[in-house]
């Protein structure tokens, strides 16, 4: 029922339905091509950006004067500049991903029935890989390139803030295919259709195989309560680190510090921080004035408003928090048993951490937190692709259903069957 | 985002969604079990369905009495029917599940970061899995034996005209877990609150990690597109046969008759045979006289008609048709192509197969086609959980997220990343 529940030839109009109907159809050419024609074409593409810089700057510029004309703010302009430099690592993203070993046509799985039929389990294209994102246009180069290396077409609905930047980026990787002798019907885009584009997309059954929502909280929560399309959920992070009794004071302090200072506006960041009661009398001076000296201000209940100054007292809304900013929640908690109890009730599964050095509460915090990383004295900022080694960033899947935690060029994938028989019948 | 997005502690009223909090507080717990642990409950569980086969044949009754006052006919109501001899069947499928390997605490991945960060990507069950399926009082058994055997809770929504076999079921499995010392909580029935308990685990964020619909093509559908957890889809199977020019005839006629007439109301058995014109005129009468004999009504087009008598003409409704009876739908194309475009078209990406002897063709097909299974020489009566080694029946997945195929008991886990480090932070 995955396929085909709509005749893409039937679709004739210039609708986003139709966009996603040849996206369907390139993505039977595209699932077929070798391992080198992709590298190629990738190499092309991340040529074809190079030599279009100037035409992708300037439309750019379109879209930071309408961005700073509308009062966007000056994190978003700067999310959403492209320039000469910011261009070239564009390019030099897509040669990476064109180097990533292939996934496609490696066997996972399979074994001989005992009547003799061979049973081989093998990675294959998901087909067509839906994204919706908000202003960033490096995401429309990003996630174009690895849906290609992973030999799916893509169709792209990116933040209307980043339209003019987007029309260009998608032509000029649409244009490199053509010239490689491939469909450039493999990437398209429906930001000209606004919402309906959006709405397509979420409804697309027959045509997306996967989408992927990156962005807000509430992007991502709406794409999927509304999909009807297979969606894997990114990103939202409500992080938190417990300092147990054990806690080393220099960990707890260095790797609470990394975990919120580092680069506080992305998921992996830490939020909350939990001390347990009988160390935070040690603790919490420490870590609270190693944070603040960094900006950060801190969001506390009683006892750390007591331990430490300049607390902004904590509410019930600072425990379900994700700042994305140099702010942070510090909670004492009485026992082990109640950070896993808060944790079960604010998380939103991303990644925890403990700083401990007892190791049964190291091993019993990996066993019982139900998130998409678990982790003993570490930074929660290594929850990433790159630091995973995976070498691209498609997202964090933060939902159990096909996988967990950094998606990799595998994760773009699906698998089939293939049964070899001679003449097999089943008694 | 996928966990805690509605507190359990705060709904205490008895409704559906009491019913799924319950099964997510009960989901930590088995989710600790040891391997040793469920196995002991399952065949607890299984002991307890034997000595209660009395009050489960009495309950059976009523739903049998009930169906035949509703006219649901004689194949329902002998699906329906639970009697001593299934009974014990039912008992034993559960003890079969608890000798099955153990899934969960497998090392699937991982490697140290350069920094000597340890990573390891380890099975962990779900959490709470969610069925929704039709009037098959065994299903209810399988689901909470397997959900049960990979460390998941597991609500239950079976069809009203098993409602009274369900009840007790589902009771006499509580009382097993009870009396094993495991919460009872773990298995849960939304049976009793009607439509409003699918409605329930339909959109139970926050408690149901993963819902499995089961039954026919509309029940899926429905569950599909208006689940807000995530879902796999499964079952529906529009499944082609095609006949290459060489293909052998002995082969094509066996496996044409094994695929249609072995089982013909299962997903996996064929619906449409399409033939290389070339070769029609010397498989079509054997192979539809075969199936004829056999008891099949032929639904062909004109060349088919031209061929064999007693051809019911075919209609466009015929190549979209899942008949699950003892109908075939047989059509002549010109070309390979023309054999792929059709099950483009028409296929619901369940299980294709390609008879030949001509290898170029095989692969070609083995490679272009893209569906869960794809055959060559094989009957598509093997794409089966049984006969594909997993010694367990969660159903076929038609969708490419998570998993694809038969899905064994693996495909009730996810995976989560554990992180060992030593005061590491990000540089």
């Amino acid at each position: 029922m995955s396929t085909a529940t709509v005749d893409p030839e039937a679709v004739v109009d210039d609708s986003a339905q139709r966009r996603l109907a040849l996206a369907k159809e390139a993505s039977r050419e595209v699932a077929q091509l070798t391992s080198s024609d992709k590298s190629a074409a990738l190499d092309a593409v991340a040529a074809a950006i190079e030599a279009a810089a100037d035409r992708i700057i300037a439309a750019n510029a379109e879209d930071i004067a309408r961005g700073q004309a509308d009062g966007i703010g000056d994190a978003l302009i700067d999310r959403l500049r492209l320039d000469e430099v910011r261009v070239n690592a564009l390019a030099s993203a897509v040669r990476d991903v064109a180097r990533l070993p292939d996934p496609i046509g490696q066997v996972v799985g399979g074994h001989r029935m005992p009547n003799g039929v061979a049973l081989e389990q093998v990675r294959v294209p998901f087909g067509v890989v839906g994204a919706i994102y908000e202003a960033r246009p490096n995401v429309t180069v990003d996630i174009g390139a690895l849906a290609l290396r992973a030999g799916n077409a893509v169709v792209l609905r990116g933040g209307s803030a980043a339209r003019s930047s987007n029309t260009v980026l998608v032509d000029v990787m649409r244009e490199a295919l053509a010239a490689q002798g491939i469909t450039p019907e493999a990437i398209q885009t429906v930001d000209d259709f606004g919402r309906d584009g959006a709405r397509a997309l979420m409804h697309g059954r027959g045509f997306i195989d996967v989408l992927v929502p990156r962005g807000s909280a509430s992007l991502i929560q709406t794409v999927v309560t509304e999909s009807t399309v297979p969606v894997i959920e990114t990103g939202a992070g409500v992080v938190h680190i417990v300092l147990d009794e054990s806690a080393p004071l220099d960990w707890a302090r260095d790797i609470v510090v990394n975990a919120k200072v580092q680069r506080p506006s992305v998921c992996n960041a830490v939020e909350t921080v939990l001390v347990l009661r009988q160390a935070a009398p040690l603790l919490v001076p420490v870590v609270a004035s190693a944070l603040q000296s960094e900006g950060v201000t801190i969001h506390g209940d009683d006892m750390v408003a007591g331990l430490v100054s300049n607390v902004v007292p904590a509410t019930e809304d600072d425990w379900a928090a994700e700042y994305l900013s140099l702010d942070i929640a510090i909670k004492v908690v009485d026992t082990l048993d109640d950070a896993l109890a808060h944790i079960r009730q604010y998380s939103t599964g991303h990644t925890e951490s403990i700083i401990t050095s007892d190791a049964r509460n190291a091993e019993r915090f990996l066993a019982e937190v139900d998130s998409a990383v678990v982790m003993a004295n570490a930074s929660t900022r290594f929850t990433d692709g790159a630091e995973f080694g995976f070498g691209a960033e498609v997202g964090i899947s933060t939902q159990k259903l096909h996988t967990r935690g950094p998606m990799g060029l595998a994760e773009l994938t699906s698998t089939k069957w293939l049964a070899r028989g001679s003449g097999q019948t089943r008694g």
